[in-house]
């Protein structure tokens, strides 16, 4: 087995966007048929050869561990079962939504009998630019196919080998299926060949950067390219009034425990100071399932095993097993913690007020707001969008999960008899 | 009157953007009452301090002429009668119309019972940035702000003192409505000033530059904004077979001379070799209404009179009355002269056979395709967005004529009844 980059890669910029280009002219109008074929073909693949994808990510793993590498990105790098059944089943999965490609998402007859329609198109080419996760080698480069986009797939360079296998098989899966190998390009290189991709907006349409926030930051700073930035999570779960106990630490402690590693965890408890009386049970019930709780003199106050925690708390996502908590007079400041101190991400309300519900969805300014519901709701396939690519902490184009729809732009198709809005000028 | 920018109306880039983030933030969540009445406001005053403005304007217009400015840039700088008369109408169309803010774009009850929705909210701070149109002036910032959008409108030096101007009508209808004035700011100011307005990301969502191309494409490099174009529009027609010839040269001479100087009138006509016969009466009819015809060697074969065009003319928008004609082997050749040459604006095929309207539909890869109508219908107008901001030649959230709800975004509002993804922490 080669673990070397197959030689059929290019690692000039140009080429590979330019490659990628020209597979977009194919990719923009394969059946939807010939798209599915690959994410299968490729899905068996992954299944089949997933023996030589772990000894890939072993190595990758064992380069990362000797360079130091810190240990909760080994972690994000691991690439094993059952991560890998996970990412076929997920293709499969995506095999079997409808292709968003063609689809009239308006249609109106005008009154001067004009039918007016708006047609999703596929965006383009597709950059993304992420760290050291093998598996969004996978679904990244699955959505943008899907939707009929070209891929250029850049991951960190400590997933090299492990990617450069699922680069041959993306290669392999679009060849057996008659498209052209360049629609989904996984491609290494330096700093210095991202830092020319992004320049190269004759060819790239898009930039999907998602990671830290030194990569995303520094990725959106060099682009001239259009950018959604797939940013960090600081969210928040905000314990208001009347709400039931139990139901609402049971939102918390989903919110924090149940996958502290994604942007959608919750990192920040408020706490009104109506539900104060609370702290002692909260605190106990987050400590109970191993969670390390940081606190504001007022919860600290209330519950004094806990840690004190500052303004660097509150901006910080933890990624990991720590809670910060913070009481607050109301839902008012709430609101203002949670726009000034949040990434505008995922934000929860427990509540049993009608109008501090509504006052929370209007004024919160994230993408995702959720009233008496977990922050892992924030997710495309709760959503109804069969799964997710990524979290948008944009504005533009794309809010919050972006599913199949979200890579597509439209076209206006406009049918008339003749129709001219001057006068003949032919009588 | 005082034609000198007023004292309040600040020249500091910090200043102006934060300003209109400050705006924004109350502009947001005002009342489609309070919104509306701004709007009929402006459109008042307007009507009421006609002759000052149109004395403003004069004294832009001779200091144009002075500076020895373009003749078609002086023509686009002209706003007396009609054009007023036509700005105020458009307020109070544009108050008409119904707020996009808070409307509910989709909803659906999940089968876990969580109601997800998508809602409407404004974009944030908008930057334009035009060339001498004072109409703009007035266009563009009732467009943001009956989205909820605080705007900075800054046009070309040429309407200095007519911009100046409306920036004072549109600081005293604010002022009357009980809405901050910075929510529609009017900027003079120097190259450096814009440049570094477009670095201020911090406060600024999105920019919207309009006009030639210089003007965009230096606007798009420099911006560390999200930048939606609107560039030039190299418009084709497309003269396919089995037409009316009558109805044909309709459309053709409508998309020519209704409006030649508006970026989605023709420039280039194309016509089939099984449509070669009509080259005679095709330029006659052009000639006839004073436009004059640049062609290909076939199209002088069939028509002396014709002077020749060559490569350049493919690639330039006249905005004027010119045409360029070149005959084509057939609708393929049409679809790839188009792509390659235009502007991915608006191009129209004329046909009587339906496979070639929908492989012109399908190919054509520009906002706005129509089908046996005259390129003049791309508009919002005519597209039923009540009107339009502009028109974007880009991909990415906005595609073609922009109305009000391609100037907002959405957030996900999730309902739930203490929905967890997990199971229970607290039996």
């Amino acid at each position: 087995m080669n673990l070397q980059p197959p030689p059929e890669q290019s690692t000039d910029p140009k080429t590979i966007a330019s490659t990628a280009r020209d597979a977009f002219q194919s990719l923009a109008f394969a059946s939807a048929g010939q798209k599915n074929a690959v994410l299968l073909a490729m899905a068996d693949r992954l299944e089949r050869c997933r023996d030589e994808v772990t000894t890939a990510n072993e190595a990758d793993l064992a380069a990362a561990r000797e360079n130091g590498v810190a240990e909760n990105l080994v972690k994000r790098l691991r690439f094993g079962e059952p991560k890998i059944a996970g990412r076929v089943r997920s293709l499969r999965k995506i095999a079997a939504l409808p292709d968003p490609v063609g689809q009239t998402i308006r249609t109106e007859r005008r009154p001067n009998g004009l039918d007016v329609a708006r047609v999703r198109v596929p965006l383009g080419v597709v950059l993304n630019v992420f760290e050291a996760r093998p598996h969004v080698t996978v679904n990244a480069g699955a959505f943008c196919l899907k939707a009929g986009n070209a891929a250029i797939l850049r991951g960190g360079s400590e997933a090299r080998q492990c990617n450069a296998l699922l680069g041959q098989f993306w290669r392999d899966a679009l060849s057996e299926a008659g498209l052209p190998p360049g629609a989904v390009q996984v491609v290494g290189g330096s700093h210095e060949m991202v830092h020319e991709l992004l320049s190269l907006d004759r060819w790239i349409d898009l930039v999907i950067p998602r990671g830290g926030k030194g990569l995303v930051e520094a990725v959106a700073r060099q682009s001239r390219i259009p950018v959604i930035k797939h940013y960090e999570g600081v969210c928040h779960v905000y314990l208001d009034e009347q709400f039931d106990l139990r139901a609402a630490l049971d939102v918390a402690l989903d919110s924090k425990c149940l996958m502290p590693e994604v942007c959608n965890a919750m990192e920040t408890l408020l706490v009104s100071e109506a539900a104060a009386e609370h702290l002692p049970a909260v605190v106990e019930a987050f400590q109970r399932e191993g969670v390390a709780v940081r606190g504001c003199p007022r919860t600290r106050e209330a519950a004094p095993s806990v840690e004190p925690a500052d303004d660097d708390d509150w901006r910080t996502e933890y990624l990991d097993l720590i809670v910060s908590i913070r009481v607050v007079p109301g839902v008012e400041e709430a609101i203002d913690h949670i726009n000034r101190f949040g990434s505008h991400h995922t934000d929860v309300i427990v509540t049993g007020r009608l109008p501090a519900a509504e006052r929370f969805t209007e004024r919160v300014d994230s993408g995702v707001v959720l009233v008496n519901a977990s922050t892992m709701f924030c997710d495309g396939e709760s959503l109804g969008m069969g799964a997710e690519i990524g979290i948008s902490t944009d504005r533009l184009h794309a809010r919050g999960p972006m599913g199949l729809e979200e890579l597509t732009t439209y076209k206006f198709v406009i049918r008339g008899r003749g129709h001219i809005m001057g006068p003949s000028r032919t009588k």
